[in-house]
């Protein structure tokens, strides 16, 4: 797994200014030079923007050849006008591409409730052709072009055996479960059938970005797509999928850590639960409970917090005598046995010195039962709240 | 409806400082002459604190005849250490005053997970009887014992023809639905049986309480408790329900203003919905929701962010062509229609400055159907984060 830009065959880059709102990256795009097999996981919120509900259209027989991006306006709550606006792009770019406009996924990102500026977008569109290239400042351009309030631009890839495997991510607030948020593109030169790649596309989101809080708002434009350009020829579906998960988990992380405000990664993981649907529930309840995540923020060893947000699952309930808390990993790791504690032998101070890491590792062991599972979130800082007050004036 | 203190007849009152954590109020209560009829509802927390055990044992046959209150320490994860604590408590209340233990409900508020400071407490017991007393001023002392990061004490009170009712509260932060933390006691001079009593109290609490979100964090402390003393005679039960629920909005609504780094209080019907369910769960996706607190905060007109709120309620299906967002009250109000919105006249100035007030109202029809929910809520501020990130330190 590489933080270097890997160049997949056959997939084209470009990332430009238009202007949409200032003079940072704003227009971006993926390019295959042949049509691709395609699968996609969007958004569950129930008013998402009009690029989504183009782009399911366009993937729904599992063939895409490019992706269109433009940050700073998300074209969501722009009613039959947004879908009229994000079908002329795909239009335009197709003309220009010489491909068909429905094997283009346009995606948009950013400000809620605003038409699209299209005079500045089909200007845009116009030299699209000789924008797209092949080189790594290209990619980087359009990882940077897809940005809105990310501090950084966020890539990852590997190689499995004798294919790539590369993927462009974005994303910092308005991030929660189903999915969290942001736009996601892997592409690919394994030749795997659209089918194959939508199944295995979904459990791979399931193990990662749906595992991912910022702060249990649900994007309106949430996107993860894969293109499978085939030029690599067939790969070992196990190994690709292996790869699939560690590169999207990689993501997941970097998202969680460059989310809005954010000083601290927490990874948690809870164990021991009755059922797969309890691990979850809980681990949700703790990372995203804003007295946690703020006392995260803190260092505060205010273990207690821990167990008011296990107790918010009212479908369960937990044994507290068998509850554990464990903090840190490895030899540092220091377990809190929450019905045997004698205030006076808690170790606050050493509570306190792990929850100062840039990375927080906790466990919370419920002892009921053999299911567990793993998230990523976030501390919650008066950063969150400055970035998220102000954001249109 | 008075803010006023007013003194019902019967009841006795105390708060004074036993050295818990400061010099501040930290242990108070309140005594009836005579045994009263009593119901009470309580956290849905599964970790619920000892006090919570305890009182709801005491209260099961509906009579209580005292409460008794320290702050500054919640008894939460203190194992049967904890229950045994909060019954000695009781017991040289009891003691003290005369009365069976079992007649009184104890409880606490403050920080999670240490023992309770028992030789303060006991000590504090011992001189319990002369410190009750039935003026104003022992009645306002009560209510700052119980205060933890409130900003000020809490109390309403009105004349239901002959008798009185009058209610203490306190709470700021980890308010969230199954209920709207805190503590709050209800007494009167009323005669009425504890099952009506108690069946009157769950209305209340959900037209109330149960309506209020401040972080989404249950407390593990939760409790609302009525006291009849029958003194006053019989009530017309309407009028007194009626006075009851008004009472218990406007505590809600000063908690709701009293949260912790909150600047705004917020007013939200949700109308036009298939199911009270629908209604409910949309209302509360959007007080909930950290980016349209934030917003509200900031007095950001980004309307935008109501929509991807609504949105995250996966079970139903909105038409957007039908919704509106309201603005403001009275000759104020602004409409706007979401489908319809053309950018330009979108009226952001007159929006952003509807969200500088200090109560602001929004109503969102989702033009669907005939049912609604009132809730309160608050803004996210940095001071809520300051106020939690460093708690215990």
């Amino acid at each position: 797994m590489e933080q270097e830009i890997i160049l997949v065959p056959g997939f084209s880059w470009f990332g430009k200014n238009i202007g949409i709102k200032d003079e940072t990256l704003d227009f971006g795009g993926i390019l295959s030079d042949v049509p691709c097999q395609a699968a996609g996981v969007f958004t569950k919120n129930t008013m998402p923007g009009a690029p989504i509900i183009v782009g399911k259209e366009h993937i729904q027989n599992g063939q895409l050849q490019g992706i269109i991006v433009n940050s700073k306006n998300a074209n969501v709550a722009t009613a039959l006008q947004g879908e009229r606006d994000s079908k002329r792009i795909c239009q335009l770019i197709g003309t220009a591409c010489d491909i068909a406009p429905e094997l283009i996924l346009p995606s948009s990102t950013g400000v809620i409730g605003h038409y699209l500026p299209m005079e500045k977008i089909e200007e845009g569109c116009r030299t699209v052709r000789s924008d797209f290239g092949k080189t790594s400042t290209h990619v980087e351009n359009f990882a940077r072009s897809i940005m809105t309030t990310d501090t950084h631009p966020k890539w990852i890839g590997t190689k499995v055996r004798e294919v790539a495997l590369f993927a462009v991510a974005k994303g910092s607030g308005m991030i929660e479960p189903n999915m969290a948020t942001m736009l996601s593109y892997f592409v690919t030169d394994a030749a795997i059938p659209a089918d194959v790649l939508q199944a295995m596309l979904t459990r791979v989101v399931n193990k990662s970005f749906n595992r991912l809080s910022v702060d249990t708002d649900t994007s309106t434009s949430d996107t993860v797509v894969i293109l499978a350009n085939g030029l690599g020829g067939e790969v070992d579906l196990e190994a690709f999928e292996k790869a699939f998960e560690q590169i999207a988990i990689a993501l997941t992380k970097m998202l969680a850590k460059d989310g809005e405000g954010v000083t601290k990664l927490i990874e948690l993981v809870v164990s021991g639960a009755q059922t797969q649907e309890q691990a979850l529930l809980t681990a949700k309840s703790v990372i995203n409970s804003p007295l946690v995540k703020t006392a995260i923020y803190g260092a505060d060893p205010n273990w207690g917090r821990f167990v008011m947000a296990i107790g918010k699952v009212f479908q369960y309930t937990v044994d507290i005598r068998k509850l554990k808390i464990l903090f840190g990993t490895g030899t540092n790791r220091l377990s809190l046995d929450v019905e045997k504690i004698d205030q006076n032998t808690v170790p606050l101070d050493e509570i306190a010195e792990l929850l100062k890491q840039e990375e927080i590792h906790i466990e919370i062991e419920l002892g009921s039962g053999s299911h567990s599972e793993k998230v990523w979130g976030c501390d919650l800082t008066e950063g969150y709240v400055e970035e998220n007050a102000y954001y249109t004036t």
